[in-house]
């Protein structure tokens, strides 16, 4: 598919992209994939009735450019979120990548920096690069973990205009503690600096984790991103949203493209929203699946992270690259993050758990 | 809904959009809404089955990512355009909105300029500003036609990176000449300009008058951009494209956030490209309404431009802005473009077009 790298040497690329390759995983046809960290439930049967029933509906006026507003949405998320929140202070776009690439096109750009935390959600770093945004990076401590201390001090000394946050972290799968996150808005307060808390995996978290969404009342400058593709079983729908101070849907109003949301994906959000709690149940399955992953590879005696998102990120591997070939070769596709000696795998259902385990423990 | 304006202002939003105001047309409840040429004969009944039984197939898998490269679209866009085009030549993207903010991504950004022959489409400066594009004008010739020798000098003396052309253009409505892309493509050649070729509303043209996909073979920097908001009635769907050189769509592969184009899009649009015979009658009965309008205005003592869309831009008025809410009194809404002594309305239906008619005669 690709055309040869000559003919598109001759394009008239932006410098920075020269040479760099599309970000994506590999996307092999394999019985099992625990590799994108997809909700492998499927989309229940009332579900599916009532997406088709709205696009079925909204379809009869797809001629129509769609509500800009999107104020269906906007209120079926506040009730979603609770929290006291209003459909002023939610956003909507096409996946979560989409709301932080406009915040990125509102809040950075050329002259601004953004930090992130490695290891992270590998899509920051392309996004900054996209709005011509620097992008710095800060260390973890011991076991990846963040402590306010350093998180404070790394805002600070960065002077960064926009941080990134990642709670659960994608791919170490544990939550940040909301100190964390309240040292980072103080320390950004010089900076006036965005703090953006990505919670694609919120649904997941560990009995009392707190999600950052309590932070919000009186902090303007803090932004909670969401998705509906991990709990809400949608990832192929696109629909990322964002809950913060109405202020901040103002100024992405500023830079979103008009109409940047269509009428069946409005529709296709809006009911699958009315039946979130079949979709919140199959959450529960998840976490149980998620748990027994972490118990059976601490007994295989790998080192698995805590985990608040519907993936283990495990080390104590000799040889993570051939283990994740042993595993595609038994029909079970997992991820090399890259990062050494470890390896990511999704909590699917129970069966693909079990194939999964069983795979790895053959090959150890 | 829109928070304090004194709210915004406390938060770091970058410095180019202080003061801006959000891009859109008002959005008034009004009987007949000629004012964002849609297609106003609504989705036909076969569209409308085959797009719900495609998407409710598309929803089953709508917990996994949609397929990245889109290939079964890809494949119907080539088969549906014609002209010898291959399915790597095209692209997709949520709206053509989205498909020339890619193309600015990938070909623009800070350092490099764009140019544009207003009036046209109001979203390329906007697309321009952000991502961090210059945007440059240069002038038409008398009643709004562009000539090669103008255009090419245009595209000469402004250096640009990326020259934006539409034809038919909005918000004039007629097409350009050959030998004006041509010229333009020509004179970019020093500069390896991207010509952009927006033929939005393409397949509106008069009989006779040739799109610029006859001119894509030998041209790599030359891109044309369609839409499926139009012709095929589902601007609520937000489907752009683009056919151009296969390494076009790579170097867009760089910038296109991962799986842009959700399941349900790509579903809906192979479901219409599969009815496109039944949309393109729907077509042919707005050219006679458009073509109408033209013959009547004229005889009315105005000055329409001659037209290849599916609206016409009309000048001769004393007081537009008058015209414009007389007719809003009787029901009517068309779009006042800024333009002095001029408005513009969509081609509806036969019932439309007369209601539009007989209520501007009364207000003559």
């Amino acid at each position: 598919m690709p055309s040869s790298v000559d003919a598109l040497a001759n394009l008239p690329l932006r410098d920075d992209l020269v040479g760099l390759h599309p970000y994506g995983a590999p996307q092999l046809d394999v019985p099992i994939l625990l590799n994108v960290n997809e909700n492998t439930h499927g989309v229940p049967t009332d579900v599916h009735t009532a997406i088709v029933a709205a696009v079925a509906a909204a379809t009869h006026g797809l001629n129509r450019y769609p509500d800009r507003e999107f104020t269906e949405l906007r209120r079926n998320l506040a009730t979603y979120l609770g929290h006291g929140l209003t459909p002023d202070q939610l956003w909507a776009a096409n996946g979560s990548n989409e709301v932080l690439q406009q915040i990125l096109q509102a809040f950075g750009g050329p002259g601004r920096t953004a930090i992130g935390f490695p290891p992270t959600y590998s899509m920051y770093p392309l996004l900054a690069s996209g709005t011509g945004t620097r992008y710095v990076t800060a260390a973890r401590g011991a076991a990846y973990a963040m402590t306010p201390d350093a998180t404070a001090r790394a805002v600070r000394d960065s002077a960064a205009n926009i941080v990134f946050l990642c709670s659960p972290n994608n791919p170490t799968g544990t939550a940040l503690d909301l100190d964390v996150i309240e040292a980072a808005y103080e320390a950004g307060e010089d900076a006036r600096a965005i703090i953006i808390v990505d919670e694609a995996y919120g649904e997941f978290a560990q009995k009392g984790t707190p999600s950052a969404l309590t932070l919000l009342p009186g902090r303007p400058r803090l932004l909670v991103s969401r998705t509906m593709s991990k709990a809400f079983a949608l990832a192929g729908a696109r629909i990322g949203y964002l809950a913060a101070a109405p202020e901040v849907a103002d100024a992405l109003r500023l830079v979103r493209l008009p109409y940047h949301l269509s009428a069946i994906t409005q529709a296709a959000a809006n009911a699958a929203l009315t039946h979130a709690d079949t979709l919140l149940s199959n959450v529960e399955a998840i976490k149980v699946q998620r748990d027994r992953i972490v118990r059976e590879l601490e007994a295989l005696g790998l080192s698995p992270a805590p985990s608040d998102a519907n993936f283990v990120f495990f080390g104590g591997l000799a040889d993570p690259h051939g283990v994740w070939e042993g595993l595609l070769a038994a029909g079970v596709l997992i991820r090399d993050v890259g990062i050494p000696g470890s390896l990511r795998v999704t909590a699917g259902t129970e069966q693909e758990t079990t194939a999964f385990l069983s795979a790895l423990q053959k090959l150890l």
